[in-house]
């Protein structure tokens, strides 16, 4: 389903869901409804370009009850082409992570979940089980905590991850998160990991380059999601009115789909 | 606040709400009620023994909206001389850990919440900086899995966990989860964090001693949290009523409580 929507858009765009009542156009309104019309509206202009959206936990959770149900209704309305990827970072012993991967491919309906690996493969097997799943595995972030844990020991943490991990699950539904911000080590983790999906985020705002996550993480089945969240759902600046606003998020979406197909071509 | 319930209980023993509806005693019934009932009347039995309770947001989350409100009302019925630890696990970059802390804190009104380090220091700060909260920090797990990662480099990776995290925050509002399962390397941990509290999961169906653990884990200011879930909550067994399951709920927790005043005692 993946790779179809990858060949028929020519895109690997991901575009996160990360809706912050601080920073939504004030046309939408206020509190939990804003955020899902406004997450419903950034789909509605979007979706001929993005392959993926990442709905992000936290940005819900505050909410309580009333965010859960907006979450579900939100995944609910996005296009079965697209990939529906819960960004959630669970990871807990193997009869709790059962419990969490239920919530979130049975109960919210998503079809991939972010995983952290801390505790290793008790807590990412329950995930991983699920074949007609991905389990998205955190091994190299895009953060500036990253350098304190995932560089540590030899080899570095992220590449034991890699190693690891790919002797738990197939590349068919395991994929890993690979920060834009360390484009350098991205040749590096292409040589570990060289068939596997991964999901990069960290372009855009938090100043990763397209181009040379492209250069360094496209293989031959293209093999990269693209994530932007903040450039593409808040291109419109808090005062706009709805239609302003989703015409730059269009138009935002559209600037970076494009560049990702003439990487493609190339 | 936790310190005065451990010297007025003589007891340092946290309850683990993780209520499964596959051993739930049947006599309360099916589903989120059933959930919701069930830890109910497991702090009724047991909070004159316990100091903590830890509800598993692994176990709600299925249940989406309706879990959510659950939990949130079980939560609130908590008494306030017992600390409510979130076992939520959160770790994401810092603008999102934020929200994780507004949801666990505010919404949820927990007193505390578990945080995996991976992601390193600005995912981890959020949660610290909140100082009239508690920030419990994964580092040596008790489950299989933990061998994987958690051992990794030299120092090994939870020592450098310890290390580091101490540098983050205060032992006041700073703790760290340490599997029972190894209480050999519990005189170790005690050497790298004297001041800290640790939660430690893992005695009783893990498999973890008691004994072990205080030996080598008590400090000074006691320092130690102990969690029990299934040994204690499931007790009575799946055919029970709800006064029999109670009553068996009620004399593990104390069994349990009554080993560790003798250790304070020591």
């Amino acid at each position: 389903k993946l790779y179809e929507a990858i060949k028929a858009k020519q895109s690997y765009l991901c575009v996160g869901l990360d809706p912050d009542p601080a920073k939504i156009p004030s046309s939408f309104g206020e509190g939990v409804k804003a955020m899902e019309s406004f997450c419903n509206e950034i789909v509605l202009a979007t979706q001929h370009v993005a392959v993926a959206y990442k709905p992000n936990l936290a940005f819900f959770e505050p909410y309580g009850a009333d965010g859960w149900a907006a979450l579900d209704r939100i995944i609910e309305a996005i296009p079965g082409d697209c990939l529906v990827i819960a960004d959630a970072k669970r990871g807990d012993i193997g009869n709790t992570a059962k419990k969490y991967a239920t919530a979130i491919f049975d109960g919210l309906g998503a079809d991939a979940i972010t995983v952290a690996p801390y505790m290793g493969e008790d807590s990412i097997r329950p995930f991983t089980e699920r074949s007609d799943k991905w389990t998205i595995l955190l091994a190299l972030t895009s953060n500036p905590g990253a350098d304190d844990f995932e560089f540590h020991g030899t080899p570095p943490l992220f590449e034991r991850v890699l190693d690891r991990a790919q002797g738990w699950a197939s590349p068919d539904n395991l994929m890993f998160v690979i920060g834009a911000t360390r484009p350098e080590l991205l040749s590096r983790v292409r040589e570990l990991a060289p068939d596997s999906f991964l999901l990069v985020p960290g372009v855009g705002s938090q100043g990763g380059s397209l181009e040379l996550v492209a250069e360094h993480g496209l293989n031959s089945n293209c093999g990269l999601l693209v994530n932007s969240s903040r450039g593409i759902i808040y291109a419109g600046g808090i005062d706009s009115s709805i239609a302003e606003a989703m015409a730059k998020t269009k138009a935002a979406a559209e600037v970076l789909a494009k560049q990702m197909s003439a990487t493609l071509q190339q």
